[in-house]
């Protein structure tokens, strides 16, 4: 930590600063420029972080040198993560995962048709919500543990491990009972009681960036869980908020490459939820491939016109099976599988 | 709700959807102007609002007419709402209400030494922190419910109402027994389930606004409690999320102006979070009441140096005291009190 | 244009605004619904979109239906632009290309080091900056029309067009008579005297996108180029402004996907200043092609530790020419080639 | 300057950087902590501030510790200052300086009407667009010269000084000629030639801040302006782009506070543009005064209904006479006098 003294801050206010130091532990290391004092922190971080220290006369700015995280650092473990979800179906590596399948479910013979179309096109994890956060009270909610069951029970007709979004601290053991990941929305990914209780279950978790939520702080989110016990942690960038207003959000695919320089967790690209209209998934996914991307989740739904949540975003099965061949020829490209 | 077609969308596809919305028992308004058809759909909104017209072939635009939210808005109750908190203290109307207190409750003899300082310079709500959100694992979480016996006995020996943040599901209960408000915090803003909790009490809830929430959803999310039943809401601004990064956050002061021409529900103004300086705090502060603020909140701390949380933006009681001496007479130039 | 009036607007409000819009030679279509009641005026948009007309009382909302821009709309031109630079050398169409150099021009032989060695790799186009805006007053600002001087030689010498930055009004003649392509910086888009100026010439124009602005204003900006009646419009996205600080600005790939459906004209992007890292251009540009963009815009430099201006996202030649290896195949993947 | 290596940067590495760091005549101050190195920069920053450390082997960040504005900025010079436009009339210290008028100078007889009015209201100067940034090609863009001459008469006729918006170095000398304050606008803050010609003049200059422009930026803009020697630089708040799209911009009133921090210049606020409402008007140049800004810039029109640019957020003369009223005693809270 560096402590930045005010052009003409007193020798006194040095002092009662480098005297507080001391008492917490810590070296101070003293550095007087031309113009300025500057106060070096040695020491652990974290002891110091904690202290309101801009608060003392005579500070102008204090700038962190460590990251905030840790074991969701690059630095903690050097290399790539890998997510286990099953025998034979893992996120992270050399292949580009994909999970797929409606926003919400509808009913059993909704999720059946995209189980058995999705899988046959190459997904490896069928996704579908139960439990739908919705701006409006009065839109479709999701069907609840029942939603939950019929989930369970196509991912064992058609021999697919699944991923569902919980939304409670109440419904995580519920949730874990039937589903093999649990999905943290973007809404959700500050909920720090929800995180830490995902943390305490051994399950996958797919940790969605929040809409204003810097890389930073989803690493900060990640660390919630991690810290818990639960080292499965799936990053997924599904587009954040600016003032751009044709597409719903605007797709971050830097965060990609921003990931891969600062954790060693694994991250997922949403481009559906990101732009919000199905016709820009495929350039999306295309790309988000190209960029780095460790896997995809894509609604796709057998008939959007007539879907309970977010139609104008799903794909028709058939365009989903025609982007997969696509999307195995750029993994190629840039030296995985799919 | 305005359906605007393509340039060269057929009449086949007008036909399909004018079809659609038959079916749903609306009416639909044909209108071709010179380069696009036009249909304007006659009946309850809400109907076709859960559709994805925007699929349809031929759909350029879906534009919506009436406001998503209906019991938060200003033609649902023409006349301010007012919140009871108890006998004599309320917010909404002609005076404005200052609540402050300490961000965290760190001990009994911290509150009780604010709580005496606070009520005295004329503050009619006394806030604390129990449940922390905190961005790191690592940090201060609160101290759960022996912060809240705390909160309820200071409460008692000064005689002034209590305002204490919950965060989750599982804590509403316990919280309701000791605090007189629930807060909802900006990062739960979009927590549905807590939403739906807190509107199923009777206690009054600050709503605070998320750092990336626009007006609307703010609205929709008061939506939430009202539709549960519960109408005592009271709004909070405290800041969102720009591209600046001097301040914290950047203080919408016109979301002020924009809530009262939207909705008939009261809203204060959080200016401690919303730039992390204490120096702002005092101008930002009597701007806000200049604008039409219904309160405040405002983060008092007697020794900020030693705070547990959010040391930089507490204000000291000597500082507060003197800053409630200007905000009544800016409240007296735009036709209110304290 | 479709005008909502508040609920409860009295007839005569109605009629009030119906007059305005007839004595503009318009026909107004009155439709009554349940709740509002709402008039749409039939004839040519523009003329009312001059027309403050959310000022008329009762009006609660003005929504257009037409887009502000015209030349520019894929509507008036349906089939892809491509820009012609010289015999053989066009932005557009199937070809993916390649415009790279340094960021500024700092003397002959670095930029004949560069330009040897980007033409080899498969750039078609040679950019340099000799006009550089800074942030900084005390930076430097390029070398002006020594720069351009230098530019057109080593573009005769190693037969390669060039591209290159005009700021000002007064220099556009003078970098037209030495540059093939004039760029318009994103700090510029909306400086719409210089729009104006390069629309009068006839030379190819590279339209960077506003850090701060939206597609549709990018489209407007560009409309003013076109109707001058210069429709040599090259779009290029360079990256937005958002919250996210770790990338310099957040690289908006959607927008490819947005201009291709409202627009005719080629898109470009440029990663290098988006991200502000030379680490990310390789993965972002590939992602680029892969969402479908018309070419690319790279900083390479022979010395990023040594140059004048932006050194932290140049690529050295030899990185630059591994890139274009990959970028190749990726072009292939979406139907295209380099 | 601060370097902070990467965790295990070789020895080499360090050297290396150091040994680049005495050759620009600087001296480095290593500091190794328990996780990092860090070499601290002694020596003018600005040296180093142009060179591209970042891309040194093993350098993971540079962290800057002085401001990269000199003559703007409080250091430089403490006390506030204060812009003389004439004898009598000037901008900062112990007064609220008003300054309104039409968007567009439309007619001689609207901008008499105009003058007239808020002169008698207590404006101290008239503003008017002669030349008009319109984001459309086909909307009115203002009287031109013409326009100026119009103002120039009606500054004479009722004694009033006079600012306008110039867009192009070639019309600097021009406008200089006819009006009092030249104004830089939002969407020319980074037209850095535009900048140093108003720098070459010695007329007052209103610099406003662009929409997305942190206050950094601002002040570096200034600087361009006050490194050509013009010190009559008055900054101008009209609001950022955020996600909202309620107002037309968020106005940030923050802005204020930090400029008083960071600056010694003036600082005034346009509340009409920032909203795009005139409803909103009042309500945020009351607050923007209690918040301690040195002046406003307000829209007025005597009809707004048939402006040609900016209707709806025009104030009605009468309007405006009501909130001057108002404002002074808003201004007599905080200290001040209008």
């Amino acid at each position: 930590m560096i402590i930045v003294f005010k052009k003409g801050a007193s020798q006194k206010e040095v002092n009662n600063l480098i005297k507080k130091i001391n008492s917490l532990g810590l070296k101070a290391m003293i550095s007087k420029g031309i113009e300025r004092t500057i106060v070096g922190v040695i020491g652990p971080e974290d002891v110091v972080r904690l202290q309101p220290l801009e608060v003392f006369p005579g500070v102008e700015r204090v700038m962190t040198v460590l990251k905030p995280y840790k074991l969701a650092s690059r630095e903690f473990k050097n290399e790539d993560s890998i997510v286990k979800i099953r025998k034979g179906v893992e996120i992270g590596g050399k292949k580009v995962g994909v999970i797929a399948g409606p926003c919400s479910i509808e009913s059993r013979k909704q999720l059946r048709m995209v189980a058995e179309k999705v899988k046959k096109a190459g997904a490896i994890i069928l996704r579908g919500g139960a439990f739908k956060p919705r701006t409006s009270p009065y839109t479709f909610q999701g069907l609840g543990e029942e939603g939950l069951k019929i989930l369970k029970d196509v991912s064992q007709e058609f021999d697919i491990p699944t991923a569902t979004e919980v939304m409670d601290t109440r419904d995580v053991g519920l949730t874990a009972k039937y589903a093999d990941i649990l999905q943290v929305g973007a809404r959700n990914m500050q909920n720090f009681n929800l995180l830490k209780e995902v943390g305490q279950i051994k399950k996958p978790v797919i940790l969605k960036r929040g809409l204003n939520a810097t890389i930073k702080e989803l690493l900060m989110s990640a660390e919630y869980i991690l810290s818990e016990g639960n080292f499965n942690v799936i990053l997924c960038e599904r587009g954040i908020r600016t003032f751009e207003d044709f597409t719903r959000n605007t797709l971050d695919l830097s965060a990609i490459c921003a990931v891969k320089v600062l954790s060693h967790l694994p991250i997922i690209v949403d481009p559906s939820h990101a732009c919000g209209k199905w016709g820009m998934v495929a350039p999306l996914s295309k790309a988000a491939v190209a960029a780095g991307a460790d896997g995809l989740l894509i609604e796709v739904h057998p008939n959007p016109q007539e879907a309970l949540s977010d139609g104008p975003q799903q794909l028709l099965p058939e365009n989903f099976a025609f982007l997969m061949k696509e999307l195995k020829k750029i993994a190629q490209v840039v030296g995985k599988n799919m």
